[in-house]
Formats: C-alpha cells, sequence, structure tokens
C-alpha cells in the first residue's frame, strides 16, 4: 500500500473550481494590487457571508505575513499582543512579531486555548503593578480558531473573551488559518456572522483550506486600521497580481464551499480517530477537527510509520513519541479506507 | 476599439505552459515550505542557466518583499543600502526597508543609473568623513537589471560596479523584477551567468515575467548568508506551498522559456517606439526594453487616452504629461497592430 | 598662545550654578524615574516659561536620543518625517530613525533651513501621486532652531510652517538642541511661548547649553502622546536616577538663566565674526548664532589651526576647506581677546 | 523618627569622590563622543581590574539602554536571547529588546538565576526540533550578577555556564547592574578576572553603584563587536559629554573603589536581615546581598511602612504581601540602627 500523506493539511494544490477559474481568466489583463473586480467581488461575498456589509476586506498571502501585518497594524510601538503560549505567533514564525517591534504576552494554554478568566486577571494584573509604566501593554489579544491543538472555541467562550476584551479597551484578533475546519465540525457553534461580531479582526484561513495560497482578513469595523494597504505594501505582503486572490476567494464563497470545503477532512478524521480508538491507540490530547494527537508507542510507531506520513509533535517521555495526522479537504476518502483496513 | 491594457506588466496570469504544470500537478501530496522535488528541480535548472552550480537558490512572492528580505539579511543593523534616487527600494516600497531598520542611501540617478564612478566617490568621501562612525556606514549596492526607466546596464557598467563594491567590501544586489525583458533585448550584452559571476546577490523576476508570481533569489556563494530560510520565514515571505514557486520557475526554465518569454514584449515595444516617432510624438527618455516614456501635451494625451490604457509617470510642466507604457509576455501583437492604426 | 577651544559647544560641563545644586542635593535620597519634586518643579518652571500651563514635560538625555524617542512617538508604522536634507536626524545620527522603523524624506534645505512652500509643495504632490499609497506617507515635520547651519527660522516662517502643517495634519516637532544659542541671539524673533504656540512638541536642548547633559521635551498638549514614558523606557532613554535632569532644569529656569545663558557665546562670536571679515576671512555662509563657518585656502588654515582647534566641515574644492567654530556659554572672553589680537 | 528611604538603590547622587572630580574638571575643554583623555584613563584601569589589557571598554548611561544595545549588536535578526523569566529584560524593559526586533527566549528561574543544565537542555531539543527553521534560534545567553533576586552566581556555576554557551557558540552577557554588592559580598567567589575569562560582555553597573549614571560594557575580545560607537550612537545611547563617564568610572576604579564601595549596603543588609529573623519576620527567598525580601501579613506591613520605604514586589495570597528593601552604598548606618531599634 502507497502511504498516505497526512504530514499537514497544505500538501496538496487548490480546490478544482479555484484552479477551473484562474485558466479561465488567465489571459484578461487587469489592474493589479486587488484593485480588480475579482477582488471586489470576492470582498463583496465574504461580507455577506459574514453578514457584515461594511467591513473592510483585505487579502494576503500566508499566516506569519498575515498574523505579523495585522499585529503591527493593530499595536502602538510599547504594546504587546497577549497569546496561549501554544500559539502559532508565539513558537512556530521564526520572531516574525518581535521583528515588527512587539512582544508577545504569553499565557499558559490548555488544549491550545486561553480563557477569559486568564485574559481579565492579566489585564488586572498589570493594571494594579506599580512598575506597569515600566512594562509591555497588553495592545490586543490573538487567539485561533480551531487552534493549534484541533480544539474550538465555543460560542460561550468567544463571547466570554470578546467582553473581556473589550472591557479592557483591547481589540480581539482572531487566526483563522483552519477555520474552514472549525465550520464543517459538527461540535462548533461559532459562525462566520458570529466571528465579525465578536471579534475586531479575524482572517479566514484560504491557504490550508482549498486556496493555492492566501488568507482573507475581516474587519467588521472598517475604520479600526488606517492606511491598512500601505502597511500591507510594507510588509511585503501587497500581491501585484491580487486577482489570484480575488479568484480564489470570490470561488471559495460561491455557493457556500467554504462553509462546505473542510467536511471531506472531518469525515476523514472522524473515521481515523473511530479506527485508532477502536485498536487501542492513545490519543495525547482530543480534538473534534481535521488533526488528530497520537500518543505512540515506539512499536506502534514503526508501525504506522510504514502506513501514513505524520508530523512530529513532541516526545513526553524516553518510550513515546506524540505525533499528528491532519486531513485536508484534498484527503482521498479511499486512502483512508485503505489505510483503516491496515490498522 | 478596445482599448490596450499597457498600464503595467503585471496585468495578465501566468504563461500557458505553467498554468498546465499546475494543473497537472495539482492533487499531489508534497511536503512544505520550498522542501519538494518540484522546487529541487528548478533550483537545479537555475544553477546550470546561470552556470553556477554551487549557488543558493530561494523563491519569494514578490518583488518588495524579495528586497526587503534579502536587504535586511545582508546588512548588518548599523548599515545601509546604495541605491539611486529612483530605486524602487528609494520609493516605491512604502518604506518597507526602513521598516527593517535601514536606510536608503540615495545617489542621483542617470535615467535610472547609478555609475561605479558615483559610488566609488561615496564609499571614498565616507570613509574620509571625521563623522563617519556617526553616520550610517553602506552596507551594499542595490541596482536594478533593467532600471525603472527601462535603461540597461551594460557588461562594461556592471563590471565596473562590481570591481568597486568588491573594493569597498559591499555586497552588490541585482533586483531582476523584470530581467526577461533585459534578457530578450537586443541591446542587452549581461547574462545570467555574468550576474552570477559579478554579484553577491540577485533576483529573477517571475511576477513581471511570466509567473503568476514569485521571484528567484541567487546567492553564488552559498555561504554568504547563513539562515536565510529563517529568515525568510520572518519577514513572512514563505510560501506554505512551495512547490508552487518550483513548479512555475521550473517551468520557466525547461527550454531556456525564461531567456525567451520576453520577446513578445521587446518585439510590441519596439513596434510602438517606432510608430510613436513616426507620428511625431516626443520621448521624455529612451529605453530599450518593455517600457515606453512619452512627453504627451494634453491634445496627445486626450488622443491616446482614448486608445491605449497607460500609467502617469509625472507632471514636467503645466502643459505636458509623462505616461509609461508598458509590454509584456503576453501582450497581444494583433492589439499592438490595431492601436498603430489608430495613433 | 595656548590654543583656544571652539571644535563644538560640547566640550565643557556645566553651569556652575548648575553643579553648585547636584552637589547640595547629592545624598538626598528620591524615588527614581523623574517621579521627584525636583523634577515636579523644573517641570512647573518650564511651563511657566512657555506660557504654556497644561503643557507635558519630560526630560531625556541627549540629542539623537530624544529626536529618535520622539519621532518614534508621534509617527505611525508607514509614515516617515520631512527633514532638511541637511537636518541632523538625516545625516548624523547612525540611522536612529531608521532603527525605530521610519525614512526621512529630506527636502533640499537653504542655509539649513526648509521653507512653507516647499513642505506645502511636498503634500501637495504627495496627494495627488496616483502610487501614494505604495510610498512613505508623510507623517510629521521635523526642523531645527537654530538650524546645523547656525541660522534661524523668523516667526513669520515658524508661523507659515505652523499653518502649513496644521493644514495636512503633520505635527510639527522643533529640535532646539542649540536653543538657548537662538533665544540669546539679537536677530532672533522667536521665544518659548511663540515655540508653544506654534508647535506640537519641541525640545528645549540643555546638553550644548549650560547642563552636564539633558534635554526637555515639551508637548503643548500633554494628550498628544500618550504613554509617552513608557516610550521613552522603551528606546532606552529614561534615567533612573530622574531628579538630576530636574535639577539641571530647574537651575537652567530659574531667574530666567537659560534666556540668558547664550549671550556669551553669541557676544564671542559676534567678536570673532567682525575680527575674521576684517581680516578678510571668507565666510562659507553666514549665520547670527554661536557658529562660524570660514572658507579657509591651504595658508589660512594652517595659520588657524595654530590658534584654535576648529571642526572641519566640508571640502568645497581641492584649494578650500570649510570649518566650523562653535562658541558656547562657556567661552572664555580672555582667549577669544588672546585669539584676536593673533589672528 | 523619619522614614529610612530603601525602596530602591538608586536613590541618591554619586560617591563624594565622583563629585569632587567632576567639580574639579567642570570648566576644562575636552573633546566629546569619550575620546577624551579621561575616558582612555578609565578604560585603563578597567582592563587593569579585569586583567585583561586587550579589553574593548564601552561606557553607555543606564542599564535599560544598555542591555537593549549590546544584545542588539550580538544577535543577527533571526536570533533570540536566552534569559531567566524573571530577567529584568524579560519584563522590566517596556519591551526595548523587542524594540530592536528579538525574542526573549525565557527559561524558568530559580531565585533569580538559571542553570548551565536547563541552557543545554534549552539548546539540545531546538537542536532536534524538525521545526527549528521556523523558530528563533537561541543566539546569546543573558544572566544578571547579582540577580532580580539578589542571589549569586557562584564561580562553579558561572563557569559551568559558560562552557555550554561556548559549546553552543552563543556569547554569554552578564549584566552586572549592581555588580559591586557582589564583590563586596562575602558568599561571592566571582572576580572581575574571572567575569573577564568566562563572558564574552559584561557589564560594570555605576547607576546602582556609586555613579550619578554610566555602565561600563567590557568585551574582552574586542573584536567581538565591529562598529560598536556607531551601533552605540544609533541606539541614541552615545553621551556627548563623553568624559562625564570617563571620570566617574575612573574615579571608581582609582584605589579599588568600585569593589569596596558596596561593603556599607551589605554590612546594612547583613544587619537587618539578623534583626529582622531575631523578630520574627518571613523571608520570602534568602538572598545575600543588598536586596532584602520580606513576607509580610497586613499587620507587619503596617509597622514597617511607618519606619521605611520599601517597595512592592508582589502579593503571593491575600493575605500577604512582599516586598523588597534594597541598601545602597549611600545607606546611612545610623538610619539603619533608629530603624533596628524601632522594629
Amino acid at each position: 500500500m502507497e502511504k498516505i500523506m497526512l504530514a499537514s493539511d497544505y500538501q496538496e494544490g487548490a480546490h478544482p473550481q479555484i484552479m477551473q477559474r484562474l485558466l479561465e481568466t488567465n489571459l484578461l489583463a487587469t489592474p493589479g494590487y486587488g484593485t480588480d473586480s475579482f477582488s471586489d467581488e470576492a470582498r463583496e461575498k465574504i461580507r455577506a457571508a459574514c453578514a457584515c456589509p461594511l467591513a473592510a476586506v483585505y487579502f494576503l498571502l500566508g499566516g506569519t505575513q498575515t498574523n505579523a501585518t495585522v499585529i503591527d497594524a493593530l499595536l502602538r510601538s510599547y504594546e504587546g499582543v497577549i497569546a496561549a503560549d501554544s500559539g502559532h505567533i508565539s513558537v512556530h514564525e521564526a520572531g516574525a512579531i518581535e521583528f515588527g517591534g512587539h512582544k508577545v504576552l504569553t499565557l499558559p494554554h490548555h488544549l491550545g486555548k486561553i480563557s477569559a478568566a486568564a485574559i481579565a486577571a492579566y489585564c488586572e494584573n498589570n493594571l494594579h503593578d506599580s512598575n506597569r509604566e515600566h512594562m509591555v501593554m497588553p495592545g490586543m489579544v490573538y487567539i485561533s480558531q480551531p487552534t493549534e491543538y484541533g480544539t474550538l472555541y465555543s460560542l460561550a467562550e468567544l463571547t466570554a473573551i470578546s467582553e473581556v476584551c473589550h472591557r479592557y479597551h483591547l481589540p480581539l484578533y482572531v487566526d483563522g488559518a483552519r477555520l474552514a475546519y472549525a465550520l464543517a465540525c459538527p461540535a462548533n457553534d461559532v459562525t462566520l456572522p458570529d466571528l465579525a461580531r465578536l471579534t475586531d479582526v479575524f482572517y479566514i484561513g484560504g491557504t490550508k483550506c482549498g486556496a493555492l495560497f492566501g488568507e482573507a482578513v475581516v474587519i467588521p469595523d472598517a475604520a479600526l486600521i488606517p492606511h491598512f494597504f500601505t502597511i500591507i505594501k510594507q510588509h511585503g505582503a501587497l500581491l501585484a497580481k491580487g486577482r489570484l486572490l480575488g479568484i480564489q476567494f470570490g470561488t471559495l464563497f460561491t455557493d457556500d464551499l467554504y462553509l462546505h470545503i473542510g467536511q471531506n477532512a472531518i469525515t476523514a478524521a472522524d473515521k481515523l480517530r473511530a479506527a485508532f480508538a477502536a485498536h487501542g491507540y492513545a490519543f495525547a490530547f482530543n480534538s473534534p477537527t481535521n488533526q488528530i494527537f497520537l500518543k505512540l508507542t515506539d512499536k506502534e510507531k514503526a508501525h504506522l510509520d510504514q502506513l501514513v506520513e505524520s508530523s512530529f509533535w513532541e516526545a513526553p517521555d524516553a518510550d513515546h513519541t506524540i505525533v499528528r495526522l491532519a486531513t485536508s479537504w484534498a484527503t482521498p476518502q479511499d486512502k483512508i479506507e485503505a489505510l483503516l483496513c491496515n490498522l
């Protein structure tokens, strides 16, 4: 049996409908930098899907870039961003936030999440610290939906975080690199309109969710970030042929494709979770979306390595390895079935 | 007659062979971040085309991003980059170089170019300035081939600049955003192997030269920039689906496509130049590549605006406007002919 | 005759009254970081001298530091600072402004000055440039009083600049490193209350004007820069023993000392200017304050070098050298007389 | 009884011998920026005290500034600094390190210290993390002697840290803001020559140890940081009247003054520790130098607040407060005795 590639969810190209549209429009000449009609249309469709007709929508190219650009745009020079210590910006972005001059103020995570209470406690402590003017001030909050652990913030949790953020005048920013896998997940109760209502900025991930590349930044109150176009340019994040992003997101937001594109991944992941459980595999932690975290013995790992390409997560002790499997919109169900047969 | 779109050279998508390869490979699963075999192959082909088998080759997404990342990688914190005052990094990159902490040290340009003598004089003055330790030190030289004025450095000029740079221990970096239009230009005598031999870093432009997006950075001495991968990531310039760049550049460097892809633009531009001259139009300045700069009276401008979409360059006085027309690899020759008939 | 030291105006220590106060208070224990009563008093005296009772006043340590900190505090990340190309921040601050991420947008100087008209023209061009969103936006204006050429902005000129700045919503910042030499100069008609009325931020120079070190930043509208204390700390510009600055500025603003402290320098410079003119020396340019710029033949230079330590300014041609002489609050008049006898 | 001021160790001015020297030299004219003979002399004396005749020595103004400048000079853009999570740079410098673009990579502290083993484990994990090229790379190690908790690294501990640092090619930098209080402490076995031998950069604190202000950076291998003068200037950390630092450090390093100046503080702190213990006060943690950390009940705090001005450290629970008392070179022993009588 050929190994199934589940190391990550950005291993394939784009959804066939996107490729089709890119092909159809390939030789048209349009103005650059997102001023084209495809981009206008895509922005309009995203506003509609978010039930937020006045939102500003901008298209950037990738996750680290989007995080660095949005965070730099929201913070004043002396402010930092509150995030889980497991957050993508805290660990895996090669210092892109610090490159922009900002400190990541980390809170301990619980399965990738931070709570409204922990944010409030941090702010309260900070406000009462007599040294606070010598310290980096919290200037915004960053969370991911789903998180790096594949877990989800519930609507109740997100509402509570939003309330705390607004109480302390901190913009709330949600990294939606894998948002389609939240939206397609039965356990999820947070919709796009909820995100538009409860956050100050969020991005709708394209790269991991059916596009060749691209992330759509939604700013419900368009006036929040003046001159964001120039800020994007300054960060090297402005695509000359901006229509490529417009066409991709226009397609993803036609006929609710984005709301459904993650289902294939969830279906595959659910099958895998059931099968791993049935075969007695241990889960490092539970997650309901497209990521599966197994805690393997050396023998289990040797067996699994012959069947599937996973990614290393961590080594909790000398005898075990935690690996991550990530399904995607493109994961072939027949290969999943074949894998299940050989477990 | 439908207006012909000549406002810029990034208005169309990608060369059909590129689209074909993207389509063929779309559902393959490959590892990310440029560690795939398509990227390996493309790097190998670029090394061969540059006659530089040990060069390091990295793929980034766009010009501003590439300039900001390379310049930040080459300079120490207290160093600046010498460039023409007309250089892209000096004017049109929204402060991306300064965002990275570096000053652009400008020299007056002549048709977009700076000379070896001017660079040497700058360095010499700097070395003898008793205040030099209070000033930004020159740390590298940036030029473009072709320049923002569509002009070309000759091999003799480039050789002289290279010699001056090495005399003063300044890495020489060439921005090749439009390099294909130099390589296809009869007036050009600088080859890819020349660039690899005479510069310390240069980039081969994809965005304006037949790719959807992408620039290939060539570092002839691979040891020059340690950890460039991480620097790229920190700048938000690392593409998750790196193979998209590998596939595009692999195609551009198959059967010398990149060496010829600019010919269509040069042919079209030459026809236009001849026709404009024949019709008595004034050129703001001469350039042999794919850009044409006309100095128009108001009447000429009104006429031309009906036929062609150009871009505003500057208003030299109250009665004239300088506009730029840019042809590309995709400019339809039949539309050029139609334009010529109506001049 | 012993050579007289006129290379710069920061060669001596502090005014004796300052030394006296530092000595008297030396072993008192006071809270740090400018929260002591000496600093409070000094702030109050400066507000009074500026006729600006609601101004915020902060003490920093030196000129480059003050410029970098204020400019970083005033600008958003995508904005630059308009300045004369001869401005201190443009040339002699080792890239401190760019280190904070900002571009210096230079205008050609005339004897160290820029005009309201030139600023207006720059802003107007920028507003009408179709590429403006790809360029660094002007975010403030920087001028020096007196300038690096020892020249003065008149009240009319400053008023015009202030009007242009406010028309284009650009904060106006005045570097007063040598402000005492303007205030003591008969040719000057700009008072401290004028500066407080016409600018958004200015600093009163201590280092070159009688203090051991220190610059007092005045922000007439205290709300203009929130959290400036933290910004100062972030820039490493917060003095632990802040009272040292409070004591120094408190002394300088007792009995109008700061308004008169520059007279000794002006008297000495006027004597020198008259004597140099009488002896047929050529002035490189005229300035009414404490700096004198002579254009010397080699023979004149050899003679002068035996009498006075000056500083090299530039070599305009092979046969001449421009040197600068700077008198100060501490220049001994008897040494000036001795120099005049030997000219 | 008048309250004794023990909130911090930077509440007084300078050692009387320093004031005397500043007064004597006040009206001399000397060249600026540390090029004067007083600074040369002070550098020579420091080299001698460190038994490191080839060291480079630079004078900066304060601790945050020195840390930010040295760390920025040592790190490449993609590197971070390993530090205790309690380290001054981690918490109390308002983001000055991040302002320079660098991440602080924190390790859990034990009484303010980190161990060689913990540093080695961090580096080892990092080297083996398959994602390491996506993460900030460790580029140096920062520790304080004494630490923020008043504790000391022993010679054995420092030697072990030095060995680990060199094994992983990480420069070791020691923040000696309170170094005089280590050197005067009987529990200390690390000398200045040890620091010069075992570290790559360290600074000798002046601000808290008898100077008005100033920190002396020692770089045992002078070639380690090229152009540090310009880097200092770029950070706004270059004092125009550099001789003020030369005179102060020259005095501190005459007749071993710096080695003894901390004794007064240690004597006072030892008396206080003995008395607090005798009166049944609880110590939050033990430290042998000039800082004392008491864990007070509300009643104890109310009593103590009438006798001494301390500084708030943290509130470990609802019924206790941890406060810090810091003695200094200038703490009057008679006031200590008076305090002891009233405990």
